[in-house]
């Protein structure tokens, strides 16, 4: 138990999220590194470049609706039905002259001397023929050429990450690449002498009450990692002791090609700061060691020479998820050159349904239910189920909402909320 | 385009949601089997039996905070360290005499002997003594048994869908198996003569320019799927001309264990309604044919004979989304036996910056922004790029909101959303 005096004192200085942020901004360049894909093998990867329409579209007028292709001069008349152009056919083969009529279904490209269309609901069909009982304009149900997108139209700008309703659009519009960036490459070690990695239950349950620890968080971030930011690609996982040495070569010798390295755990106070110890070992420069927040307070950022940067999280399942939603998501997209992600971790905002006084910024497990007027509202739990040695309380919690500020949050005060389970009440 | 009258008409009579939803219900079992799994391998599972809590937790006192394990009596006095006790050891092999302490992290079972914990921050350390200025009472800074949680103590009831942080609280208090049900198993078919695979992007831009059509509608269901319904197991998914025949034989012969076939496209109208075709082929009871939707309108279910339900949903991947959110999700869940599932596709509530007129229920693409107050704001794109046709919008828009009724919205109503892209200002 004995100090040394040459570190500095474990979390002296806690060091707000946005300085921290700034911090890691200013150290670290994202990703430079370009890539051209198939747009169908680019969801969740980050638009480089402008994607801009490289056709007007349709490229020919098409129909809008299922019905009949006719010359507006014929209408209303009886006309004969000389064939059908379906969607997925240009060259329909088969002209509208007057007095005749060309089924359409809705896509189809317009037979050529068409230039209306009739729905099918409005004709009578009789025998080869179809009677159409009023006048319709030239234009009418049809999508003219360009009217989805003009050429040159830039359709995403660079920094957006592409969806799975990106790439439907694209597609579309035949636009069939994209240039995204690099993946950002992720490795995670979980540190902890305590940690185990669970593989048989009874075996698991004995080294439980034993005392030992099941690892959790690790795995957790991971799947946090992999399922909000999937410009990001976890290279690899790995458990460790609590043993500088062997962290120390983790992050020397395993570690070419990566950007981030996320520490889980070992991170919070012991005689010889574990975090200060790695950095002197390595020629570490420290970015901030100790957030100014509750849960998550050993959350720490540091540079490697010449090698990536790590982002050291808590070791408590809660408080790594707030690290990650306050610190390490933001710090993904900055790596990633992201300015619109996807589905974001904290897409929901609630109505606290109680006062919450936060002394520093903290994430609040809840319960959330759907209101009578639709509005999602979040009833924190009990305070002593709140802590973060307490996880057996997440499966009494639905969501964790995120207080940014200290202060005290009004009953009423919306927030925004990462909703793990359901809702009550959320109905069909 | 001959009439045959031995087929209803298409879509002569809309079914309204709650109405389809009852007759799926009525129609069809959940499944009944159940397995036994370590709950490390049951994230996405949906739990079949109460998982109550098989000890009390912790069965022993531990240390609620890093610092001293000293007896109370002794305090403030100046105690000899003779040891640590840190988590991962229940034999801490050391304890606590009159006049001594020992080192305990939190979460470590504290030693024999002491009854409280004085926090690291409040002693001096000098030369292997402690010296502690003031009195504290018994059992500070200590979790005692059974705190966490008491034997017996339902944590998570039949019907939740088990999530990561489920998985954390369970494993920490050494519950390490559970009962779940069987998975759902999900078969899609694309359909759509129109429609190819694409593989390479050259080719998939003439293709689409010739009026052909990327399948991308069957992806999106099949990735919504895996996202949202993890109970679900995609079995496989498959493309198909609109072919009677060919889509009669999949649903005959490659659907052993298949517990529900999803079809999209290939359920707009023409002479023959191709849906009742299959229904009549394949002697199915058709359960309602359309959907009360504006986006989606051919939704439509059947139940084939001893064998899977048959959910139809529209090819335009945005109305496929919506039969998603209100009819398919639903039935997933009512299948996949669950009453509250973990992060669900609607989670977000928005306030309309624009009033919306809904003729019937529909999805609506909107502009996503967090307002000043913390609110999400959906504001709808202009109607000529809300058509289901004009898929390209999708890029211009971050989400759908969903009308569940057929009314007038007016602006600042709360509507649910599901929010594909960050909104913008989200901020960090």
């Amino acid at each position: 138990m004995s100090a040394q005096a040459r570190v500095p004192r474990y979390l002296e200085r806690l060091t707000p999220v946005p300085e921290a942020l700034r911090a890691i901004r200013a150290a670290v360049k994202p990703v430079d590194g370009k890539e051209r894909l198939p747009v169908w093998e680019a969801v969740g990867r980050v638009v480089a470049e402008p994607v801009a329409a490289e056709y007007d579209f349709p490229p020919r007028p098409r129909a809008a609706y299922d019905g009949y292709a006719v010359r507006s001069a014929d209408t209303p008349g009886r006309l004969r039905l000389v064939g059908e152009a379906t969607i997925g056919k240009v060259d329909v083969g088969v002209r509208v002259e007057p007095g005749t009529a060309v089924y359409v279904s809705t896509g189809a490209y317009l037979p050529e001397g068409a230039d209306t269309v009739v729905p099918e609901e409005v004709v009578k069909v009789e025998d080869g023929y179809i009677v159409v009982d009023r006048e319709f304009q030239p234009g009418k149900n049809i999508d003219p050429v360009g009217s989805y997108v003009r050429r040159g139209q830039v359709l995403l700008e660079p920094g957006r990450v592409l969806t799975e309703l990106d790439v439907v659009g694209l597609l579309e519009v035949a636009v069939t690449e994209v240039t995204v960036y690099r993946s950002v490459n992720v490795a995670i070690i979980a540190t902890g002498t305590e940690l185990f990695e669970p593989r048989d239950p009874r075996e698991a349950r004995e080294r439980i009450l034993r005392g030992e620890v099941a690892e959790t968080t690790a795995k957790l971030v991971e799947s946090l990692v992999r399922r909000y930011a999937p410009w990001s690609r976890v290279v690899w996982r790995v458990l460790l002791p609590d043993d500088v040495d062997a962290i120390a070569w983790y992050l020397t010798r395993q570690t070419q090609g990566v950007d981030v390295v996320v520490l889980t755990g070992g991170t919070g106070p012991s005689d010889v700061d574990p975090f200060y110890q790695l950095a002197g070992k390595l020629g570490g420069r420290v970015l901030f060691r100790g957030l100014f927040v509750k849960g998550g307070r050993p959350t720490s950022a540091m540079v490697l020479p010449g090698g990536p940067l790590v982002v050291a999280l808590s070791g408590h399942p809660v408080s790594a998820l707030h690290g990650f939603l306050r610190l390490l998501y933001p710090v993904l997209k900055h790596l990633g050159n992201v300015t619109r992600a996807a589905e974001p971790p904290l897409q929901a905002v609630a109505r606290l349904t109680a006062p919450v006084r936060s002394k520093r910024p903290q994430p609040v497990k809840v319960r959330l239910r759907v209101a009578r007027d639709g509005m999602l509202e979040a009833e924190p739990l009990p305070y002593e189920r709140q802590l973060s040695s307490v996880t057996v309380s997440n499966v009494e919690a639905d969501g964790i909402a995120v207080m940014r500020e200290a202060r005290v949050y009004d009953e009423g005060e919306l927030v925004p909320v990462h909703v793990y389970r359901e809702p009550e009440g959320a109905g069909d």
